[in-house]
């Protein structure tokens, strides 16, 4: 939720335009929350979710770790104080030069999902951990994710056992459990699957070490959602289930639900207008859209609260839209958005919980509007 | 298609990461083509498909006009030669203060759809031209535009009277059939609808005189498309049949239509792999992604060729997917691929027809993967 700060940052200051700010004191909440709720779990910050320079550093110094998506991330994690040994190279889809040039900059922790992934990291960064990221079904998440990443137990023994013969470390197992995902026991069966991948490969002569539980921690938009306590609740339930007392070294790759609701955006409304004199909702358009960092609208999956000093005005239904000359630019429609009718242009709104997956992700100059700013507060 | 110039240029540059090439020769051809077809029209070329300075400095000095979706357009099509009178700030969704600063550069013809745009264009740009965009259903296009712009016909009639009274000239009438329109009768019933207009606003004594046709002349991608001279032949039926002897001033807003055959991507095959043992398709990852300037492959709406130089063996069928750690990141799998069985990591790939709509989309650093470079040759 908006903080006073934040408010206060944007009465004082009046940007111009929209733009996002980010409140470091959610965020050192976030990770304080994270640490006492998981105190033998090490916490690997999703970098992408937000790669501020001020947000890197703040969890550097806090003693996070880094989960990174590619070498400019893994530049950047260093560069706010990280020690190799903190960083995992966690994209399973990497250009060998990549690896290698990861590997020289003293990373030695790599995800892979396929032989031939792993064949790159055994030539490009001889001698390192790898842990292999397996299928799940993404049940209970609002954003489950695709097939894209992962690849089925069976093939991630394989996988494993070739990291072995090749002189790497078979060090474990990762899965992601779908981001935002609202239920605390949606880890419970591919921990299953884990324990089933490390016993196998125990009896090939194989000791895997980690458990990278992933993100998909959630962030609260619209609906409420469960605390991190209960989370950690359920994962300790789920691997005593199926590791018994043989619990295995924990990650977690938190990005959403460590900076997500450190976010507001500022933004304006530029139009409101029906198409038809007895349309019912009217079109709401705004000056920030999917291509200017609200890309996670897409198919309409998150839902940000849209807050603005008229709420306690009577409220109709509309559809939302961005500034953009392109028809594919629209926010919310196939579930409209209720907001307030007395709502009009030149309106300030806040787009709330929008720390997360935003300002990396808007277009360079897309119909020549600039990306988002921000301000780190 | 990719002309040997660019091959060339690639072959001789050998540039690094994902990269468009962009071939000016194309650009002028297209114009050209434009120029011959439609004598009576005039071009106005959408900024927004391709802004690169070298473009629009060409289609300034071959006498183009500009639409334009921001005052950033705006000021990049003066900077590249155009005269404020050649161009058109074609956004319905303005800020009244970006009204008042494209009208202080000069610009005096605006697109409208509504009530509450015309009182800002009448504040902030008094004595201006103004033209209403109309919906049409979008049938025959590729990529249908949603509701997002244009109002109802009955509607346009007050929005233009509103206009007239305000002291604004009421110009005429635009509309959009829809991004890569494959029908050349396309515009057939948008032109009845604007005559409609013309008629009933000339009883009430407003004089219209223009139909902005809008873009929609398409590229082609895997399927042949028809040429310019098949459009302006089923667009000058179309205005006699509705118009009579009494033809409007015409003008066309294309911008797939003059750059997106004019440029080539060229990207790596990072992987190649697949989930299980016994899965028939193969996923092919890229170093270009729906974040890194392929945005309108979202819902698979565009399907760009992709060559190599294994093009001459089998092919079976694959899932493409980007880069980035996110898994909206594929480009194509409900309709799979079919692209060589050899395929293999490291191979390059051209992506071809991509000139429009790629460069600034792509996100400013989405997983810290920088934008799209692009060569203008």
């Amino acid at each position: 939720m908006a903080t006073q700060r934040m408010i206060d940052f944007l009465a004082d200051r009046r940007p111009e335009g929209p733009c996002l700010v980010v409140d470091l004191e959610v965020i050192r909440d976030n990770y304080l929350r994270f640490a006492r709720a998981m105190p033998a779990t090490r916490i690997f910050y999703a970098v992408k979710a937000n790669p501020a320079p001020e947000v890197l550093s703040l969890l550097a110094n806090l003693g996070s770790c880094f989960d990174t998506a590619s070498v400019p991330e893994i530049e950047m994690a260093l560069t706010a104080g990280a020690t190799p040994d903190r960083i995992s190279f966690g994209n399973t889809i990497k250009k060998e030069r990549d690896v290698a040039r990861a590997h020289q900059l003293g990373v030695s922790l790599y995800a892979v999902d396929s032989i031939e992934e792993v064949e790159k990291v055994a030539r490009a960064a001889p001698g390192s951990r790898v842990f292999c990221r397996i299928l799940t079904d993404g049940a209970g998440a609002d954003w489950p994710l695709s097939r894209k990443f992962g690849c089925s137990p069976a093939m991630a023994l394989d996988v494993l056992t070739l990291a072995h013969k090749l002189g790497l470390r078979a060090y474990g197992v990762s899965f992601h459990v779908g981001s935002q995902q609202t239920k605390t026991d949606g880890w419970d069966s591919a921990l299953a699957q884990s324990a089933d991948i490390f016993r196998t490969l125990s009896d090939r002569g194989i000791t895997l070490s980690m458990v990278n539980l992933g993100g998909g921690f959630p962030t609260r938009y619209l609906k409420e959602v469960p605390g991190v306590p209960a989370y950690a609740q359920g994962i300790e339930q789920a691997l005593a289930k199926h590791f018994g007392n043989a619990i295995p070294e924990t990650i977690i790759e938190p990005g959403r639900g460590m900076v997500g609701n450190a976010g507001v955006i500022k933004a304006e409304v530029v139009l409101v207008s029906k198409k038809h004199v007895e349309d019912k909702a009217r079109w709401v358009y705004l000056d920030i859209g999917k291509f200017g960092g609200l890309a996670e609208t897409m198919e309409e999956a998150i839902r940000y609260p849209i807050l603005s000093a008229r709420d306690d005005d009577q409220v109709g239904p509309c559809i939302i839209a961005g500034p953009t000359c392109d028809s594919a630019d629209v926010l919310y429609e196939k579930t409209p958005y209720e907001l307030p009718l007395s709502l009009t242009v030149g309106d300030e709104v806040l787009i709330d919980n929008t720390g997360a997956y935003t300002t990396t992700y808007s277009a360079i100059a897309f119909n020549g509007f600039p990306p988002l700013a921000t301000y780190i507060i």
